[in-house]
């Protein structure tokens, strides 16, 4: 998504004072406070490593928004944290948010429950258009050292992570291309600058089962505005999920009578269905941040048991190591790259 | 929407110590505080005149959830109240919320600038299905003492409001139908008891300028889980709005060269749009619990300006008039009721 | 829809000479062939029966275009000459081709088979834009002496038989508004003229069962093409069709498991469809015309038979009552008007 | 498609004395007959170099649909025997009949009008689901020496075909992977036998301008019947075709103002729509078969003009590199492989 250009605002002062919250602006503060028992990691990427890391030394609950790291050893070293701090009672989990998206977490009790048999294909895209405009400016998003990539790892990431997680499966290699359509962009200090990253990225893979995947990541589809889109084929039916109508789940049952059998469009908003016991009443859709709500939740309830809640740093470090392997495969001519185990 | 049934959990007594909340049983003493300004009326429609006219007496602020009232009376004196309440800087406004729901707002700002030009037509329903089930039991909303109508006031008159509201002109008369499919239902407390309200209602109107217009509310609908539809064809073009995709706005220009011309799909979700430069990046839609951030966001603004905000008692009242019109055709064969003007 | 414009063009006479066929300019030389056996009649309503009673009397078999007739009188004629046909052996038949379609002729069987339970609505409109210009020409079908009525005959005559057809019902009464947006037009031989006739009807009835049923007709819905739609409710489910995807039915099952129960697509374009057996592969559409094709095999195989084929003239003159029950409630405030039974 | 199971039926004979038809069933006896002028080579793809070539050299104009061939060999040598054949007068084409489809031919036209600016992707799936069941017979079609290859020849040649056609520029290289989720399927003749051909093949590739394709074909997506799906999006817009709506083209313009901006829905079925001007009202959609239609009248008008019509064979013969470049590909990994310039 395109950088918030935001400010911070002070606290408006009547307000502080009924309700009791605090600020800091170095993060370093945070963690020498002892009634902040857990911290979340909003940083651009290049800071994820070295904070995360702090705060479970420092005895924090920690949720890192994704990506968990702009590179692999970061992610390695973010991990050994989490088994150390986990010893210790300490939790880790990186915001892979959109798992908690209801139509996204029916889709996968519906996988689990076998409601569409043996998998044989997943398509995943994630498809903006911010960058259409080649004057639009080069952010922090647009730099390898700040981004660790462009639309690989913003949008990519998410695809990666909701496929294997709804499949059940991890990926054993990669095959990739990727672009970069607009080369110099203007600075938002002045004059112009390159872009050091993917304006797009796709690549095919397949599971250990044979599943063959397809992911595209881009962020310039003009008119997509944020189109993660999910599709899974499966030997008794399929299942479809396009977060512009993220409401919505569609599914096609192949045991219905041939007739009437047909993509149908559940409205992912009844009391059945995950997360929606605690919202509205039938038909009354939720938004985007209602899945960031469900993952605090979620944490919350996992910290009060002691439990790791997923998905654990390890999830994002693989998904570092299939990013990885997608560059690999993208500097050779698209060949085959395998992705290491852990 | 079917009436909820949760009872009132106490606070957590952890989370009361750091909040500065408070809670009152007795609507009365709420009046009687000093540090309650506004008050939101939520009870079934048989209570809001009274509640509403003691609170405007007693110096608050009101926003009264919609229906305004049971009855024309009802909020003819509701009306009085708020009107002496006004005369003392007291603000009352009536909850129509889907006004403020982003889709709806920018149809009104597009109507108003002569999107679609001359209006002709204006259809608006408003299906459910929760009463589908003849076994659904028999809440309040299906006793006339409590709920004053069944569909009709539930769920057409959101579509009343927002059918004037968005043209811009106000109903002169209408001609009505109306059926009750299950006649008895189980009570929740045991036993059968008699439904005495709609389950759906069906009417045509006409506003002064010629346009036709026609409603439908039903809660028999089976599949139309929250299904607000409204459209509006004019001179220079068309546009609908389903709240089962409620981040959406389908838009027809005629203008457009007529080899390329069609309904598009606008995501209400872009800074432009009215109530979204506060809200996430582009293409990240909201819920439907949104319009009422909104209209407590409207309404704060207002009371700090001092200037009444829409939708007001007066507009509830009409609302009201065009109900009491409806029950009438209805009771006479159809035959075209006039709305008397206030 | 828009009155055609094309002019009759010679037969080229290369082709003549290779296939044995013939033509007449004037309709009475027809029936003295003794090579004709069928003829279907095309002329504006004003024609129609004038020519059908006499192609019966002449021995023909009669497929007649819809509106059967522009008067009940008329139609009445019509049924007589049909059933005197009949003890002869002619038949006759009413050209309501949208029973043909695939995706209708289906819903129609579904309805049957019990698929959707006892209904509670129908909800039926026809809305198209050919007229939103004030400039279009005023061709016959906007003079009532030759089209009888506008939207009205034009496009509600269709969505009745089509209510009717499905549902196994007919209407007792109806009530009905109906507006003209646009007085005068430009004749096409110069000048303007007075449009006679309603650019839009809508109306409500009642089956004897007490479902309710809503109709809108109109040609002045600015971007909807050909939006023919008609849905209906039941007890156990719902079934919609927009002639715009007319190799579609959206099919709700109330019985399906609560968390995966959505409308869903049926593409009517496999081999257990009706009328597919004879057409493409799975998942290949039809057009518009083939809707007549069926009507043409269906006509032929019956007059094969011997077995008169519906829809009768019976059900046109049908038709034809709930329209002039239209116009009569429309002249009297919408009050309820009965539909006399045949 | 899955293939026809029909048989040959005789012509009645009443028919056939009505009308000058008649029939071979030895392709060589057509040749030799001086009343056949045109030649529809619709066998399965091993015979097409065979028939095609005697055709031209017996001095007949050729209509092969496709795939051209099963090999680059043989698509070679159809070219060569063409490009003789045109000095004699003889014209040659190749059956990519969708780019007849009115849809895809508006898309071809607003590309070429610039209406969505410089390319930047094309994402093109061709997806079915005739093969999700494992009891499905071997048919020729699932056979290497019959069918040349599986989804990739049967609905990629489509693909690619369009792509390069609506895009204007041919593929320089692609990369690839295929798959086969059913190894064994019973033969039609009894027993079991093994499937030689891909179920499903996804491919990338580039544009010499930089633009970036995908492509998959798969007849195992369980519920998608005929999708044939491609976007294209540019600079200024996107453009989307849809074959299970294929009376629809979906267009995006960046250039309207920002709070109206959306995918719309042009039903492309409008007079000045291409191929229109000869059917239907406004609204009333085509079908499948009618893209054959357009491509005989096209052809019948080419073969007056003594004009070749694209596509031609030299069109079918670049295609079959592609097809044989994805092959190679998907033998090594992957790796990027050149598509060879003729």
């Amino acid at each position: 998504m395109p950088p918030p250009s935001r400010t911070a605002a002070p606290w408006p002062a009547a307000w502080r004072s009924r309700v009791d919250v605090a600020a800091e602006t170095d993060w370093r503060r945070l963690l020498e406070r002892d009634d902040v028992h857990l911290v979340d990691i909003c940083t651009p990427g290049d800071r994820h490593a070295e904070i995360a890391v702090a705060a479970l030394r420092a005895g924090k609950h920690v949720l890192c928004e994704k990506l968990l790291a702009n590179s692999v050893a970061e992610a390695e070293a973010m991990v050994a944290a989490a088994e150390t701090a986990r010893a210790r009672g300490r939790l880790a989990t990186v915001g892979f948010h959109y798992r908690r998206t209801p139509a996204v977490a029916l889709a996968r009790r519906m996988i689990r429950n076998g409601r569409i048999g043996t998998l044989r294909h997943v398509r995943a895209s994630y498809l903006q258009d911010w960058l259409v405009d080649p004057e639009a400016p080069l952010t922090w998003r647009l730099r390898r050292e700040q981004a660790g990539s462009g639309a690989l790892g913003d949008l990519g990431a998410h695809l990666v992570d909701l496929a294997q997680y709804l499949a059940g499966e991890r990926l054993a290699g990669v095959s990739a291309v990727t672009g970069t359509f607009v080369r110099e962009r203007p600075r938002p200090t002045g004059g112009r600058g390159t872009v050091t990253v993917d304006d797009a990225a796709l690549f095919t893979g397949r599971f250990p089962s044979g599943v063959l995947v397809s992911f595209e990541a881009g962020r310039v589809a003009a008119g997509r505005k944020n189109a993660l889109r999910i599709e899974f084929n499966g030997a008794h039916g399929s299942l479809a999920f396009d977060l512009e109508g993220l409401n919505e789940l569609a599914f096609h049952d192949r045991t219905e009578p041939a007739d009437a059998v047909g993509f149908r469009r559940i409205l992912v908003t009844e009391p059945g269905h995950p997360y929606l016991e605690a919202w509205w009443p039938p038909g009354h859709g939720l938004g985007y941040e209602h899945a960031f709500v469900h993952q605090a939740r979620d944490l919350v309830h996992a910290i009060a048991a002691g439990a790791e809640p997923a998905p654990f740093f390890a999830d994002g470090l693989q998904v570092q190591r299939v990013l990885a392997a997608v560059e690999d495969s993208a500097a050779k001519d698209c060949t085959y790259t395998s992705v290491p185990c852990s």
